[in-house]
């Protein structure tokens, strides 16, 4: 109860995108994330977390020292929680708005795929929904009630806070989860287990913002919903991993060029994603392909289709590993882009 | 002499300003101060301490990454103390200003009421007096003679750095203390000592820099001056805490829509405030309820009342507590304005 | 393997700048450097380093927090090593830009002079080469191969990434070392050894960026050489050390006021300094006077001249020391201006 306790972990990345400078490629080396993590307990019920962090350390063009976001660096996590007991705990400050499995709830260090799903802000994608990159200040109740079989997450956070929320409405965001298998209870899950652990959950969630001004009209509810499906387990000589994920959103709070998403547009975006682990090792690691497919449907505009594949080599588990992934963009439109990147990532 | 020591604490709020936004009320979820403390000493006489710290992060509106004010994330405190001797010390580097009991020698992590005093940055309030977050650049020489019962440091600092200081001029800070029961010998006093401690100090100082640019008027003189008291003793079943300060500032250098301050105004300042720590807990803490009254006195123009109410409840003293509290300003020619702020607050 | 490593160091200045704020003196106190380290290596070939930093925090009229430069916070250097063996590492992030000695492998906390060579960034000074305070984010090839006789690094980085490079070409830097006495094998060299290494150092580098738009000149290759030799002995009571650099640029990317380098400038830059430790004690540690000689000839443009003389004073050698400097700069067609610096410098 007297000591900080410290961890660290960084992923560096050489990205080229095609046609990502006019109509030339684009190199660019970033790292990605960069997460120095503190808690610390001072007392039985009370402990706290946070990342001093910065995403896409680098990136081209990206320089936004407030967000930690291209320079800089601030805090990305950052909450006290009051423990009561394992099915209720309140958690205050800065922390993931608890919504979509992929951004909501999964560590970005462990993730299955080198990046996040595309529209909740992987590769070169931007997050579709309102936060502070993936986080929001505010309240969360959550537990893991019978044994962990159920998990929830309440949050009230502030959302939209400029003059889009002319009356400083909060936002309600909630999240359920059924563990048929191991329960997975604590903030941050895996995104893919290595064959340690047998998960099957099934989630719910929902994200309600009330009476904004989007696209200049007034009384708009952003409203989400999503339904969720994730599955890792033991096979054979491996482990496979698979995730796919539904969502709903009606008048949209953010605007993505990529996909051509405006304020105030309703969409619907679907991905699956799966892996497969395998035990035996390849010189002193362990590799592990995957692939995702992704699309993006907005209302009166042409769909886009979004495909990874790559691969993950493994030297000591998530704390040493390399990761290669190659994604294609289908615009409507125009060509389609391809978008490479080699990833090298370690932590303690 | 060979490791360096951390530390780290917080303090989550959520905030209802009345008003706040036009008129509709304002609620504001932020931490209210992040603060990780490095600090060691290589060598006999010389040693560092600073504070990477974020205020203020979150609250609606503001947005400093430069100062680690609402974004970002910067150094707070940050020095070099060359300790010759308890009764001369030459500290180099960005630290408080020595000029306020409240906030020129006092932690902020103890603090008797919710938040320092209106005028000197509580609340929702802004600091009286020129500083990069209470905090200038320059050279401190301070010591404790005679076992503590004196207290001085003098600091010469940058204060005003722009063109309102053409000739670049200095600025001079002295504090002089006077500590009648035990002494408080280190750089941080704490702002209650929840009965551990018998205080009883009485403090004088003053901030002067001549030759400024204030309101395009050249050739001004900022000085201020003040005088305070701090009592703390246990008593019957409790202890009380008590601190009251009077300031008299010519040719303000700041501005502070809330009370109408502006640039070269002249100004007097009173704040009162007091708490009792009841030594039998109540349920698994201690209370303290406390309050304030501050005055703000601007010359040729109307006085504003700041009233503070709250209530502490201490789980293990400063390092776990919760703390409530409502502030109304009774401004001159407006209707009053409440701000309701929770407190929830850690630290190791 | 399973814990960071932490260290911290900061250099305290006050500096006076002749004719620094129009006619008048410029006082100006800053934390010329504040650097908390952490490293760690997860896996036996992975490890990982950064310096968490900012640079001149608090200097006058030096504000941007997305480079951690005057305020604000960053990474300064940030990199993952996959250490195949001593003669072959990949590094991967943000790091030196291997080309000089002086600031592409001589750690800042260990200088001979109190500040860097004026055109590599030092007192007042601009760097001369392309870089984001001295580092790049890229990917380096080094090693010591034949027992560190000789030490290469071959950086492959972004370098200018603006519209000023049309193209995206990306930067080659590679740099060459003989070791003629003890190898210097790490990557961060020490600029003076306090009498405790013996090493005669011959270095060669080149650095290059093609098809530049450069002044508003399209199709323009930034391109630098330079050679440069350090030496450090134990001699009779003490111990020298010894340092020169002879750099030719062409078609600069960098403008500097000072010495009215433009934009696809070509210019030669020469420094030599040297420096005598006294092993006897004066009082409670040792002395080190030094000086430093520096020329700045810019094609069809009047040369520069720079000289420094100081003197540094260790308690616990780079860990504890304190520093003068004064530096003239020689204008060619205005007066000489005298810049004055006292430092004070502590690490762990």
């Amino acid at each position: 109860q007297n000591k900080v306790d410290i961890g660290f972990w960084t992923q560096a990345w050489y990205q080229h995108v095609e046609n990502g400078k006019g109509d030339n490629g684009l190199n660019d080396f970033m790292l990605r994330r960069v997460y120095l993590a503190v808690k610390g307990q001072p007392t039985e019920y009370l402990s706290f977390f946070t990342h001093i962090a910065v995403d896409r350390f680098g990136q081209d063009g990206l320089d936004n020292p407030s967000m930690g976001l291209g320079s800089g660096l601030t805090f990305r996590d950052l909450w006290i929680t009051l423990d009561m007991d394992e099915s209720f705990k309140i958690q205050a400050g800065r922390m993931y708005v608890p919504l979509t499995r992929n951004y909501g709830t999964t560590s970005t260090k462990s993730l299955l795929t080198t990046d996040l799903s595309f529209m909740q802000g992987g590769i070169r994608g931007v997050i579709f929904y309102t936060s502070k990159v993936g986080r929001d200040d505010g309240i969360t109740l959550w537990g893991n009630p019978f044994d962990g079989l159920f998990q929830y997450r309440l949050m009230i956070s502030e959302g939209i806070e400029s003059i889009a929320n002319p009356d400083d409405n909060l936002r309600y965001v909630g999240r359920a989860v059924l563990n048929l298998l191991e329960p997975e209870t604590g903030w941050f899950n895996q995104g893919t287990y290595l064959g340690k652990k047998r998960v099957l959950s099934i989630g719910a969630a929902f994200d309600l913002q009330s009476n904004l001004t989007l696209n200049s009209e007034p009384g708009q509810d952003n409203f989400i919903w999503t339904l969720d499906a994730f599955f890792d387990h033991p096979v054979a000589n491996g482990a496979v991993t698979a995730e796919s994920a539904y969502i709903s959103l009606k008048n949209s709070t953010q605007a993505n060029s990529f996909v051509q998403l405006s304020a105030s547009d309703d969409a619907d975006f679907f991905y699956i994603q799966a892996g497969y682990y395998f035990n035996s090792p390849v010189a002193v690691g362990n590799i592990q392909p995957y692939f995702r497919y992704e699309t993006v449907s907005i209302k009166q505009k042409e769909n886009t289709g979004i495909f990874s594949g790559g691969l993950n080599y493994y030297l000591k588990g998530h704390n040493a590993k390399a990761s290669l992934d190659y994604t294609i963009i289908n615009y409507p439109e125009a060509d389609a882009q391809g978008i490479f990147t080699v990833q090298l990532a370690v932590g303690i």
